[in-house]
């Protein structure tokens, strides 16, 4: 008698009372969740996308989601490099108290995300969500693969763990293009894990990010279709260097690789949303694109572009940390733009709030919601961001601290900007360098960070951000590193005691030996 | 019998014979014409607009023009600095061919933009437009004011007529607060002319604004009610240093006195909009704004930001002369963004062609229509551009040529930055510097000009550019320098011959003695 009531017209109905089976009952329930895609951009910076500026990008699917959804402008991520990104990502908690410092996971890493902490996954697995991760997880494999996702609340991965560059990198364009690098030919070919399982070794670049957005499409529709609310986490190794694309997106942009990778990438999250709309649960899906840190300067024209600010990944520099980020809610996220601040961090409680999910009391949560943002154009819950540096320790805690509209740099360090790069606080010899009083700037006036700032006239708020940090970091619990651990017998591979070590490890399609040529040289 | 017929709407219907009198002729001929408007803002750096990628600017106007326009990523002006880059759009030619170099027009100038040269005032004048500018003209005063713009093809003319830092600076912002800089204390208090006449002495900058958006207002609305074609050539004061705003836009924005002057613009371009409509002639007039030169990177947080671009004000580096530019008309210019190279020189031509003017055939014009771009969504018509220097002379020639998506540098040199601008080549003390080969980038995959491009694969496109800048060069006629002269009785006084000269050249209101007080240090 109920089941043909549960289209979604009716479900969107407002009704107090449905007296019928637990089928209804749990449909009802996912009427009220709404649906939540997290898409994540890996390297790409603030200035890479047309919405952000750039002159020569183009990406008409994510143009269309910041045209009817809500763009960033002051939006970080909680690391200038990826592993304590994504923790802090999924956990809502700066990547300190997971242990993922300093720098990041190796394919020979042992380490990973502890179990003990709370992905996002988790909390909406248990608030009745299905769960998925598909692409770079990047949080460690370990012993029995006991760091991946299906061990942290995603019902479903596949992906590979890390950074496609943490292999030896064979072809990246079709048919046979090789990459604009070896990348590193001492670990294993790169593993497309299915789960626990490894279902193809070495990956092969130029069907990846279709075998990826196969698997997120396939999830939605599939969750769509048995009206179950979903969570997906979409972790593209787009734009990583290095770049690669698939046949139809090789040459398909006048960017060169770095944008054939991000038309690419652009293509996925157009694929998204058109199944979305296809599956009937557009209306009802919270989606949200941002990028695990900025772009990698080191790599040139290959490394993506900090628009106006300074530096790129591997810096507490704005550049390093803030990040396109565009929220998307049809009906809900208010369309346009915001100058609020946002992190990363706000991603964890935002979306397990909004799945009505239990965020956990017991453990400093780093994370506000960002409700008011996004869904009431209103201030956000917070005024204030730190941050982490590429290799943080617990004697010089944050780097850099930012309040209202100043940020103070405790600390600064070169990145992995070369030479070329002009500004030598960028380049990847520049050593660390303590500031006493802090190198302070005004974000608002000053997004470029030139100007520092001093005078009797800042005395005040430079105490005030110091006494905050200094309380910060005294109150931070720094869990022991998980990122010190590697062993090349850690390495994923597909047949397990095989030889010759490491290429033996090839399963789902022949390896193709005389691929492992010298790279082309950066043209 | 025929004046009924003679509104918008039967004259936007298709009609071949009107046997009617010469009024209803003169009014079909004014429905063929659209309107014409050109909005121009001073020192507008390619990254101060959020449709351009700055984080905290607000521009609801120019957003919205934006939105329903075509936004432009290639666009350049024809110099790094003001008085050429202006002559080079009224003419469509290089500034070298009117004499206005090296550098800039000041008060005490007694040359001016020669009477042979055509601006594109004097073609629509011609066609049966009504031509007015209000705002910056800085194309020369003259004896007599042989050289202000009703010399020159403008019906109407009403502002200062060089740029609001030739004079002393007093008040800048509402009721009395001073300005951040004296500018030039030595010089007259800065003119409003309307036409030839000093209405006011000094100005107030207080109302500078609003001053001009009614008269460009009352212009518009005068025209459509009488039915003739108008070309409406609104040059800004702002954002150029020293910034000053309105009591309505004194601390409208967050970002600092050039946000507030950059609200008080982009109100005025609303207000331009509002009139358009209000005025029933919307749909059939033709708006394009851009500005004259980037950002001034010596002011600091004053003086704008010039996005992912290299250097700023003052340099043949893409940050010097990029600019920002939108094309609007509704149902002609196809909405969204272009990656196709035009100039303000193109304009000329452009708004020359689609107005029906005579484009002179007795000189060489260096613009191209742009019609293509606009209206077809089609490529350029022009695959190349020069970069004009500061100062520049006939030996060295330009300093740069764009060719596709190369750009040559034959010469570069420092600008206006000083050191907190961290990359040494913009800053004012580094010397001109010869580059034989060029330095070469590709402006389409390193828009930021970081990484020059160099080897034996190059070798050919070097040679391309160098032959063609060369034949260039050869070929520009040098107009002898109309900048050189110079004479402090040359300065605009609305009391000829008054004393204490210059202070007394006071008309309109009294001059407060008291407010030339020393100017605010940069905060």
């Amino acid at each position: 008698m109920c089941l043909p009531l549960l289209r979604r017209q009716l479900l969107n109905m407002s009704y107090k009372v449905l007296l019928c089976t637990a089928v209804v009952l749990a449909a009802a329930v996912s009427a009220d969740k709404p649906n939540i895609v997290v898409l994540f951009a890996d390297d790409l910076g603030f200035g890479d996308l047309a919405v952000y500026g750039h002159p020569t990008s183009t990406t008409p699917n994510l143009d269309k989601m910041a045209k009817e959804g809500l763009v960033f402008t002051q939006f970080y991520s909680a690391s200038p490099v990826c592993s304590p990104s994504r923790v802090a990502l999924l956990t809502g908690r700066y990547q300190t108290r997971s242990g993922i410092w300093p720098g990041v996971f190796g394919a020979a890493s042992t380490g990973g995300i502890p179990h003990n902490e709370t992905t996002s996954a988790e909390v909406l697995k248990q608030a009745g969500y299905a769960t998925a991760i598909v692409g770079k997880w990047h949080l460690g494999v370990g012993k029995n693969q006991t760091y991946l996702p299906t061990n942290h609340g995603f019902d479903y991965y596949m992906g590979i763990p890390y950074s496609h560059d943490m292999c030896p990198c064979l072809i990246c364009f079709y048919p046979n293009q090789a990459c604009f690098d070896k990348c590193r030919t001492g670990d294993t070919p790169c593993p497309i894990f299915e789960n626990t399982r490894i279902i193809k070794q070495p990956a092969d670049f130029t069907t990846l990010t279709a075998t990826y957005t196969n698997a997120a499409t396939s999830f939605i529709q599939k969750n769509a279709a048995g009206k179950t609310p979903f969570y997906l986490y979409l972790a593209y190794q787009h734009t990583h260097h290095p770049q690669f694309a698939s046949k139809e997106f090789r040459n398909s942009s006048i960017r060169g690789t770095f944008g054939d990778s991000l038309s690419e990438l652009d293509w996925s999250v157009g694929e998204v949303f058109k199944t979305l709309e296809s599956s009937g649960v557009a209306d009802n899906t919270f989606v949200f694109f941002t990028s695990d840190n900025g772009p990698s300067l080191t790599r040139q024209i290959r490394g993506g572009n900090q628009g106006l600010l300074k530096c790129g990944k591997g810096t507490t520099y704005e550049g390093g940390m803030r990040e396109p980020a565009i929220a998307w809610m049809p009906g809900k996220v208010t369309p346009g733009r915001t100058m609020e601040l946002a992190a990363t961090v706000d991603v964890f409680v935002t979306i397990s709030k909004m799945g009505g999910g239990k965020i956990p009391t017991d453990r400093p949560i780093d994370g506000v919601d960002m409700a008011p943002i996004l869904f009431n154009n209103e201030k956000s819950n917070r005024d204030f961001y730190y941050y982490y540096p590429f290799g943080p320790n617990p004697d010089d805690g944050v780097f850099a601290t930012r309040y209202k509209q100043y940020k103070a740099h405790f600390y600064t360090k070169g990145g992995l900007a070369g030479k070329p790069y002009r500004d030598e606080d960028c380049w990847g010899s520049t050593p660390k360098t303590k500031h006493d009083p802090p190198l302070l700037f005004d974000l608002v006036t000053d997004p470029s960070e030139r100007h520092p700032l001093s005078g009797k006239v800042y005395e005040e708020i430079i105490k005030q951000i110091t006494d905050m940090t200094m309380k910060f970091n005294k109150e931070m619990t720094w869990h022991e590193s998980e990122i010190h651990g590697s062993n090349s017998s850690a390495m994923p591979c597909c047949k397990p005691g095989c030889s010759p070590f490491p290429t033996c490890c090839a399963c789902g399609q022949e390896i193709q030996q005389h691929l492992f040529s010298p790279a082309l040289e950066l043209l």
